[in-house]
């Protein structure tokens, strides 16, 4: 049937989406959520119809997405038919049925989503019965491999090729920014791409970012590491793996994560890595709570990693506290220069070269941690960041206090004296995303005391840095109703953890950062 | 954040959607599908936001849902905040974990849903759990309760007020054309209440307009039932249980149906059932498959009726070959019709005395289908039926030969003589709906042969009503294609049911009709 384009000028999040009127959509056989195929000229693809009751008649409206592909104007007429279903519903209901997919299956089912041939709906569904039903091994593998066929790669010619990812799951983890240029310094190629933070208050794009610019193309990346052998670089744009970015659209509402095993392997196989560290923050308040947990994950890593071609070995971590103090993304990158220079905290230092030791006797290096410590004491990390954040469009010069943070401050300080028996890590997050963060880059949280350490009354427990006077006001209001720090004199002081149910309705925290 | 409202005037489905770009949301610490508060003047309500890179700074995009509900005019400012994630997605989330919810959580969730506080993805998963956990029979109470309790009711002040209903799967099913009148000659109140076609070629809602108006309001309803003791009208636009035909949204597409049996049993407590027959048409090609199937629907369907104060009695049906002769909305009603007369199909007029003979004696009479069949042989249903099409405004005179017909008409005949061994009741619907039913209500298909049946070569296997050419041509081509009826001189010269993968690729045939 001929319609009438209807351009509507606004994005749809990405989706394919065509609007049609109840009468026209009836005489299509079309119902809402169906599909159908558009045509102009010579272009053609699938949208999903959208049934709008007061759509003008013999007229299809057209998201941005979907006018732009076809290259359509307004008024333009354009050929839409009921579409077949596509080939990967069948396989996502066999899914939901419980049944295990054969590789070709999982297979058209990625290339359905990134070619955004199926719903929300279907795509939430079929997360849903992942995360119900369990993937098997060779489900993971085949979409892992899916995921990166569908998507771009990097081709850098060298090997082998390192790489380092923490699962997440607690703030303020800047250990990439001391590890990429200790790995690069060893002559080691680490081409580094991170995300930006979704629940957190920084991701490793967000910190880099206010010391060089991360928007790089593969292009200027693969530039970047024939100079410096590393990068730090935002992974968002690059379009490795676009099917996990629209499986994590849904996931983030639903709070689960099925897909955790191939979206991370995806990424790492998309760069081309042979050698990679999986970092597994475990403990109480982070992502795995507990070492039995993070086991059963890590031989998953490793069995997947043999199946791609990747050498995987996982580093259980101390999750139970925010690595360093800084939390929030410029209080964070200054730590992590700091550390680069020497001055860092003493957790930080430890994991960045711990890590970065497992990854130098992957490559073949004998005493890898005492190397990694060497790297650093020396100052040959230093040089490397400056030298990468130079590559990358930044100043190799900058010192910690150039680094803007933001101006609005306030202590939060302790009513009692004690011990700090534990730091909550997602009030913590929470506090520092009410200060401003990730979005104003100077907005987040000090810590002023860690794990075990002694505080008197009316010493300070954190700082916030917020970069306007409202977002300030209303993290200490938070930082103050949350107490997201636990003191005692005695462990048997406080026996109380929680109480049910709770005085204050926390905000959702779930951890999509992978 | 006070934002500027930019009016979409765009229907989004019913949907609550507003609009953001990219920095905006940053600045509110909303994600695409989270949840924004929207307060003008007095109204507020909550929307899911849809992230747009393009749409202009410090705007909120309005869909005509929210703009009409808020009562806002195009520039206006609108105080935009993030929202607290509504209760019910929690228990969302128990359920995708397997949790039983209590009757409470069940109620929160049906609430969120149809204060439109979930989004499609959310609701996808919800129904997506309960497919794959199963549900018990206390949150199928729990949520057939809230079902009602959401919704309008129907309050008659009469009783008994007996209703039936058919879970579907066959196509031509005018049982309630016969039935309906049936009962109400019998002194007896039958409030019916049917539903369009979805999937099917015909709704009773689509056959019963062909032989007057069915869209009345409750108002309206209660008048044509006092005067005539029954009716024949649409229930969509009542708002009986709302949260149900939100779920059926998202199961369509899914083509999973797990909250049958509160879908149906809702409905019939909103319009104060006192005794209600399920009938289920059994078989292969049906919905239900197996006696036992059915068997356990059954009894599923009595303890729910008991929990809801309904007494419920289930009738498995024949269903392996449609009902009667013809299917489409005008087909069917004329041949209603003309059984109420006293002319049609034995099939139908033997299921409807069936059903009413359930519905007599579960009302206190003696020998029920006796009794509706004599009502119906001495032309006391025809009149009756009469009356009902006056008092919703249709012509009591109306003849057969008045329902208007698609004039463009084909024959099938068959290439080999034989006996009918099969009928196939999806590709009979595909057939009928590829001819235009049920949007052009003279379209259908009408047999020309039932199950067991001696034809041969050449003769008419069945008659295909358009009301286009095109629509015929195509019709017909399917109808060659599909082959929707088997013939065999023995049942042993017809060994090879299936073969796989198939020769030709069949629509999506599933049934969501209730």
């Amino acid at each position: 049937m001929r319609l009438k384009a209807r351009l509507l000028d606004i994005q749809a999040g990405g989706r394919r989406t065509a609007i049609l009127d109840d009468d026209t959509a009836s005489l299509l056989g079309v119902h809402s959520s169906d599909r159908v195929k558009l045509t102009y000229k010579d272009a053609h693809l699938i949208a999903i119809v959208n049934i709008a009751g007061n759509f003008p008649l013999k007229c299809v409206g057209l998201y941005e997405e979907v006018s732009r592909q076809l290259d359509v104007k307004n008024g333009e007429p354009v050929e839409v038919q009921l579409a077949e279903i596509p080939e990967g519903l069948r396989y996502v209901q066999a899914k939901i049925a419980g049944r295990r997919l054969r590789e070709d299956e999982v297979r058209t089912i990625v290339k359905d989503v990134v070619g955004r041939h199926l719903s929300d709906v279907e795509l939430a569904s079929f997360v849903t019965a992942l995360h119900i039903h369990g993937i098997g091994m060779d489900e993971i593998e085949a979409l892992s491999k899916a995921m990166v066929e569908t998507g771009s790669t990097l081709s850098l010619n060298k090997n082998p090729i390192l790489d380092k990812h923490s699962v997440g799951g607690i703030p303020g983890d800047k250990t990439s920014i001391l590890l990429v240029p200790i790995i690069a310094a060893a002559d080691l190629v680490i081409p580094k791409t991170s995300s930006r933070a979704i629940t957190s208050a920084a991701g490793t794009a967000d910190r880099v970012e206010t010391l060089c610019p991360v928007n790089l193309t593969v292009e200027e990346i693969k530039e970047v590491v024939d100079k410096t052998n590393g990068c730090l670089v935002w992974g968002g744009a690059l379009d490795l793996a676009p099917a996990d970015d629209l499986f994590i659209q849904v996931e983030y509402p639903l709070a689960i994560d099925p897909l955790l095993l191939p979206s991370i392997m995806s990424k790492k196989k998309a760069i081309g890595a042979t050698h990679v560290v999986i970092d597994m923050p475990t403990g109480r308040g982070s992502k795995i709570k507990t070492i039995g947990e993070a086991h059963a994950l890590a031989y998953d890593f490793i069995d997947l990693g043999k199946r791609l071609g990747i050498d995987v070995q996982c580093a259980v971590t101390f999750g139970e506290q925010p690595l360093g103090y800084a939390i929030g993304p410029a209080l964070e990158a200054r730590e992590g220069l700091l550390a680069t220079m020497g001055n860092g905290p003493a957790d930080l230092r430890e994991k960045a070269t711990d890590i970065a030791g497992i990854l130098l006797e992957m490559a073949g290096f004998k005493n890898g941690k005492q190397r990694a410590e060497d790297i650093l004491k020396s100052g040959k990390a230093e040089r490397k960041l400056r030298e990468i954040i130079e590559a990358q469009g930044g100043n190799a010069k900058i010192r910690p206090e150039d680094i803007k943070l933001g101006h609005k401050r306030a202590e939060i300080t302790t009513e009692v004296s004690g011990r700090v028996l534990w730091i909550n890590n997602k009030r913590i997050t929470q506090v520092a995303r009410e200060a401003g963060a990730p979005k104003e880059k100077g907005a987040g949280v000090v810590l002023q005391v860690k794990l075990g350490q002694q505080i008197e009354r009316g010493e300070s427990l954190l700082e916030i840095y917020a970069e306007r006077s409202t977002k300030l006001a209303s993290a200490i209001e938070l930082a103050e109703s949350l107490k997201p720090i636990g003191l005692s004199k005695r462990p048997e002081e406080t026996m109380l953890i929680d109480r049910i149910p709770p005085r204050i309705a926390h905000r959702k925290a779930f951890l999509l950062e992978r």
